[in-house]
């Protein structure tokens, strides 16, 4: 493997010194950049295109190509996992995911498919060497899951969903059968995760999307005691480099004391926490990652380098913070108005940095 | 007006002592009641049915004849106001509520119609009084209203919004327009309940459905500021009785501390915020309501009754909770449900107080 020219990233994952703030933009390869659009259009339909390694690379890489971005994250969907598990993941247009088969009881949980990582998602494992080799030390690469919890939701509820009725059915009254399918996930995303650093990822993040949606005594339970043993159960290190990783629940501000208790090298925020009050909270113990509302990516220039200026100066000096945004850019967003955060993040931050 | 014969839920909110903790349920009166979805049929669409004050009268009234709840809430629609502004309230079947009219501009914010309360919501006033006068004292009235910035994300998005796109942009872009957006909203609403309260309402909430939407900072330059201009400009006492303020910001968990510097008389909470831990945080300042999960009403009786122990031993014990669900009572729960949760309360609460 070629040496890494932009280790920034991964420096301030572990809190060491850096020159900047690095940055990198969740769901940065996506349909607000018109190259996406096209190399989606050759693919055909989504997953052809997270399951052709050579296309999975190339939108991998347009972002870095456009911005000057410290990190690249693995193009592929959250929903890989459930898909190998046999339940048969599609998408309807304008409709988000839906799977063939749900999980609803005890027998649905023991008749999901073994996941085997390398020769059922070797398709992923590919795209990660694929983009690895490609990327040649430019920046570092994020290997990433979805969260047992939140994959469970999609699985349970056929898809995606507003008030989480049948998951949420399932928890309260078979919790047992909840913890066997919360369990099943969590070995498989750590075969998952692992695999991925194996192909090359240098570092993780695990989304947990709907983590959020949990009363607070549920997400410990049933989102966040998963994600722990998904930590625990990482290989933490390749090739002599340390892999760290960062958890991302989204709406779980007031949970981060714990979420830094799992031993994770960083959080996500959203961006409904004050990142200052937060790196108050969790000392250092961990990293922090965010965290702009992605709204702001629709104002002015000017208000967008003012939000910029705003959250490094609510960090305050020294390392240990990530730039991005609260949750992924969104599709309407104008690909100039990313161009302004991205470089007001690397002008503006270097006075945060001694 | 006749005398109050069940005291409880305004003596809870104001800390007084109470022999046990009151309920009631917000979208109480609402589809999983048979009885509603029949008065709404009667009446044909849902903004007649508001515009109705028997058939309003009717569908409030109809959860205290079911269950043993310790208040009622006016049946109305949050969007009156916007209505009353001129901007077309209307409702497609499945797809909530819709604006023929949109604002975005300054020149839309002038073109608002100047709200007069008694004339243009006088239907409102209508049911509040018709509601108080059939209630006979056997519980408090409450009152209601949208939030401002709930109010203003409908009036600019033109309905309901998964990522309030135009709102923000016209908030982060000309904050002034929207500052006078909000300005307007907030004295409409102080006139609006008001005139709630003269008509008879008891207790009044603001409902910041989509508060949390917002980062921190803008949450409270765009959203409390202006519920605290509601707070300031509300009448307080009506025929020698306090009337009890009480705000609820959905997804408001972590400005619990500011919420309660508003003066407000109680925050509602949603289900990720830990009541036990929230009390503590904002100590005799404020009551607390909430906070079951309202999915917590697709479990069986037995965990519906330990979620409601749960809550209770975290509250711990003494006055100042109002037990409710974290947010409105979902459609397709089954009314018996609804039974055991309230009469669970009822049951086990009396152990908390002396």
């Amino acid at each position: 493997m070629s040496e890494l020219k932009n280790d920034r990233f991964l420096r301030a994952l572990m809190r060491q010194p850096v020159d900047r703030t690095p940055i990198w933009m969740m769901r940065q390869a996506g349909r607000y950049l018109p190259e996406y659009r096209a190399s989606r259009a050759q693919a055909g339909d989504f997953m052809s295109l997270c399951k052709n390694h050579e296309l999975a690379c190339e939108v991998t890489i347009q972002p870095l190509d456009r911005y000057p971005l410290d990190a690249a994250i693995l193009f592929s969907d959250i929903l890989t996992i459930p898909d190998a598990m046999g339940l048969g993941l599609y998408f309807e247009t304008g409709e988000g995911p839906k799977f063939n088969k749900i999980v609803r009881t005890e027998a649905d949980v023991q008749e999901l498919k073994v996941v085997n990582t390398e020769a059922d998602l070797g398709y992923v494992l590919k795209a990660v060497s694929t983009i690895r080799s490609e990327l040649n030390g430019r920046v570092p690469l994020i290997g990433f899951s979805g969260s047992p919890w939140t994959l469970a939701t999609y699985m349970v509820e056929g898809g995606s969903s507003k008030d989480f009725r049948h998951v949420k059915a399932m928890m309260y009254n078979t919790p047992e059968v909840m913890h066997q399918l919360l369990d099943v996930l969590a070995r498989s995303v750590i075969d998952y995760l692992n695999a991925q650093i194996r192909a090359g990822a240098q570092a993780v993040q695990i989304f947990d999307t709907w983590g959020g949606s949990l009363s607070d005594v549920a997400y410990q339970e049933f989102s966040l005691k998963y994600m722990k043993q998904i930590v625990d159960g990482l290989t933490r290190e390749n090739d002599g480099a340390k892999v760290p990783v960062i958890l991302f629940t989204k709406g779980g501000g007031q949970w981060l004391e714990s979420m830094a208790d799992t031993g994770a090298d960083a959080l996500g925020l959203d961006w409904t926490t004050d990142i200052g009050s937060a790196r108050t909270r969790v000392g250092d113990r961990v990293a922090l990652q965010g965290n702009m509302d992605p709204s702001v990516l629709y104002a002015s220039p000017e208000k967008i380098r003012s939000e910029v200026k705003r959250i490094l100066e609510s960090y305050g000096t020294g390392s240990g913070h990530v730039f991005n945004l609260g949750h992924g850019i969104h599709q309407f967003v104008d690909p100039e108005n990313a161009r302004v955060f991205v470089e007001s993040v690397v002008e503006l931050s270097a006075d945060y940095h001694s």
